[in-house]
């Protein structure tokens, strides 16, 4: 998968626009670029530019323009990917972005596989592996906690906190593998005592960023959020009332709705999820045929779950159902908010007298609404944000949000659990050794100080071609 | 509609990829982007930037960092626009995009309107109307034939046309107005006959200009192809088989198909656009219910008639299905291609045999094929292809596709046919030069040199923002 000696270009935009941006790189791409490229009729020597210098002309294939380019030149070692690169910008043009590869291609580079400038910039030293990853979260990025957690990843903090625990590892390990050298001689340069207070606080700390992994998924990949209730309850109303709003919220500068991700909204911040609604988008009928087992895994999923009920039902009915949530949520660890619709249907006393009736528990919420009339639909919204729990995010601590991180984590905590056991019970050094070795290899996963090509190819393999 | 002192900004690129390009152009560019733009932690004064320049830096909110983006400087008047302009390129991610637009807003830039870079382009002298037209053009170019098109547009081929045939007015009017401010005195200035040859070599060539339209609308919009048949005759298979090869045939370059049109085919450079092709991607009933008159729509748009039959179909249908077509084509302008799709099902012999009595006219081809083997599919193609009858497209010569540009050339020849009826007949010189201005007059407003807020309007209106 690693190929050095190459130059690779991609196109780097999405589709639609006005300008599209092709990125190469590589030790041939100024001679590449500068084989079709020419400013006011003259070749340009892209070789003797300054780096961080854009210059504008003709992409010519034989006698035929093209098109009209900015040419940005970026000298190795200061490139994204830390090699000679050249950045296209030409017009939007499906059509011409073809010509263009084509032409690069026929000129002697090669097509990027998804993610590889990346990769490069990665083997190239100019970020480590966890920041390399973040890359690919900030362009996913739909909210500003998940888009801030990116951010403060691809900026190093993670790494940074890593190599800390990292580098006092591995002064504890030199000092145990001192006394090996030794051998016989039984001395004990590092103080267990110490050591046992090293290994502790590493794995205070490993236990943290680890035990942040349920935050930082949720932060990364939203909230899930289950509609729940009988037909013709005002589900999928309720559903695209609150879409719609969230859209009006979010559309105000033109041009940026064009991704706004269907069955999603953000409430301060964070992105909420709403599981498994085709059936309530189409008719109501097929979240009926989908039946009880399906609502089951729709509980299972959602961490905060929206009863929907009439204000028109009897209050015995309402009970009984919220009962079967209950039940269903047998760890009780998910949010019931009982949404009481089509309040616009009765009177202000008849909806008083059913408030009283309804039993809730501990935790359990309740709110009076009418999608139809989009009456009480802000108050939703901020009983939502408050059912996350989550509380106002802060950007000081460090809050992981990749699986491989987390697994890596509690690889770490779990080796020097076994140095902890082992010190205390007086095995030999030798032993000990092994595990903070095996600790020290597990953080430096998480960094990529150690990696494998399928480690690499696995992260690589789900960006997106161009970067 | 044109805004001058304001500073403007919107998304360039499109939805989705690795990087993000937001353009703003304006007199307070350097400044807006200057007072969210830092670079190493220090502030960049963008304004002391060499143009043609790129730094790389963050865009804060205050303490949090947005983005880390490379910024392009562009010094007015050696711009796109003209004015003084940013390129800020960032990740794609539509959080972000978000997030600097509202930056940049707050900051006082304003969103910019669809076309209104170009616009300003255009207002500022760096290019002519029917160029800033072109921009459009290419963008939306999708074959080699309206690349090229828009490109020689784009670079003014067209407007030197215009401005040649415009200067030998300007000359011939102000000899017949220098007679009119001799008024009494009787002189001529002007010599008749020199006059008649001046205004019928203009004809000559705004006519050839005009009827080129016709090719080049079809360059631009693509070859316009109705694919008929009686029911279950193949016409979906047909058609996807078409689509598919083509499909195949472009997308040997990763990344660059997402943008595929729907139901349109390149051959040699030329689209081929297959009409109102809904009904045939569903269900052959569709087609069905849609009647007889949907039918006779379909073949009047067309330019070239694909009639599916079958090869186990009798000789006499058929022929009553070719005689059908041809009495709906009343002007005999359109080309008509049989097709006898299921040739795999029938012996070469009956297939030989069936041949023989199916009677063609002129003009008209007939191709077996089994589009379920994908038989004949590349026979079909090349039949396409000479079937447009353009032959090989000349870049020397200017073609228009222009609509606005056709009714204005229109205008020209009307207004100089009526210059020679009037020295011919020899009306009085004021009304031969009001013709004469009144050519002039439609001349310019192809280049943009007479205009109204409305007709920027119009043009700009259909363009994207960004551009």
């Amino acid at each position: 998968m690693i190929r050095k000696g190459e130059t690779i270009c991609a196109p780097a935009t999405g589709s639609g626009g006005a300008i599209a941006v092709i990125r190469m790189s590589g030790p041939e791409s100024f001679n590449i670029c500068g084989k079709i490229f020419s400013s006011q009729g003259k070749n340009v020597t892209l070789s003797k530019m300054k780096g961080y210098s854009i210059v504008f002309g003709e992409i010519r294939d034989s006698d035929e323009i093209v098109d009209e380019v900015l040419v940005s030149v970026f000298r190795s070692p200061h490139s994204y990917t830390g090699e000679d690169s050249v950045e296209i910008s030409c017009h939007a043009s499906p059509y011409i972005q073809k010509r263009m590869l084509e032409l690069l291609i026929r000129n002697g580079a090669v097509s990027a596989n998804p993610g590889e400038f990346t990769q490069r910039a990665f083997m190239n030293g100019k970020i480590d592996l966890s920041q390399a990853e973040a890359v690919a979260d900030l362009i996913a990025s739909s909210s500003s906690a998940s888009h801030r957690l990116a951010m403060n990843q691809m900026r190093g903090g993670f790494s940074a906190e890593i190599s800390k625990l990292r580098a006092e590892l591995l002064n504890f390990a030199s000092l145990i593998e001192l006394e090996l050298d030794f051998g016989e001689e039984d001395v004990e340069f590092a103080d267990r005592g110490q050591l046992l207070l090293i290994t502790e606080s590493v794995i205070a700390i490993t236990e943290k960023l680890a035990s942040s992994f349920l935050l930082g998924n949720v932060i990364k990949n939203g909230i899930p959020v289950a509609i729940i209730g009988k037909p013709n309850s005002g589900k999928s109303t309720l559903l695209n009332v609150l879409l719609m709003e969230d859209k009006a919220i979010v559309s105000d500068i033109p041009g940026t709705t064009r991704d706004v991700i269907e069955d999603t909204i953000v409430i301060d911040g964070l992105e909420y999820r709403f599981i498994d609604t085709a059936g309530l988008r189409d008719t109501e009928d097929v979240i009926e045929t989908m039946g009880i087992k399906k609502t089951h895994e729709k509980i299972g999923q959602a961490s905060i779950i929206l009863l929907v009920d009439e204000a028109t039902d009897d209050p015995a009915s309402i009970n009984n159902r919220i009962e079967n949530i209950r039940a269903l949520d047998k760890e009780n660890g998910k949010k019931i908010i009982v949404i009481i619709n089509k309040n616009d249907l009765v009177s202000d006393e008849e909806s008083l007298k059913l408030r009283g009736k309804i039993t809730l528990q501990h935790g359990e919420e309740m709110l009076f609404i009418s999608a139809r009339q989009r009456d009480g639909i802000d108050e939703l919204r901020t009983m939502l944000g408050r059912s996350a729990g989550i509380g106002k995010i802060s950007t000081e601590n460090v809050i992981i949000t990749n699986v491989r991180h987390y697994e890596a984590l509690l690889n770490v905590t779990e080796s020097l659990r076994r140095v902890d056991d082992g010190v205390n019970s007086g095995i030999p050094e030798d032993l000990i050794a092994i595990d903070i070795r095996q600790a020290i290899h597990y953080l430096g996963e998480i960094t990529g100080e150690i990696t494998t090509d399928e480690i690499l190819g696995n992260i690589f393999k789900n960006f997106c071609i161009g970067k």
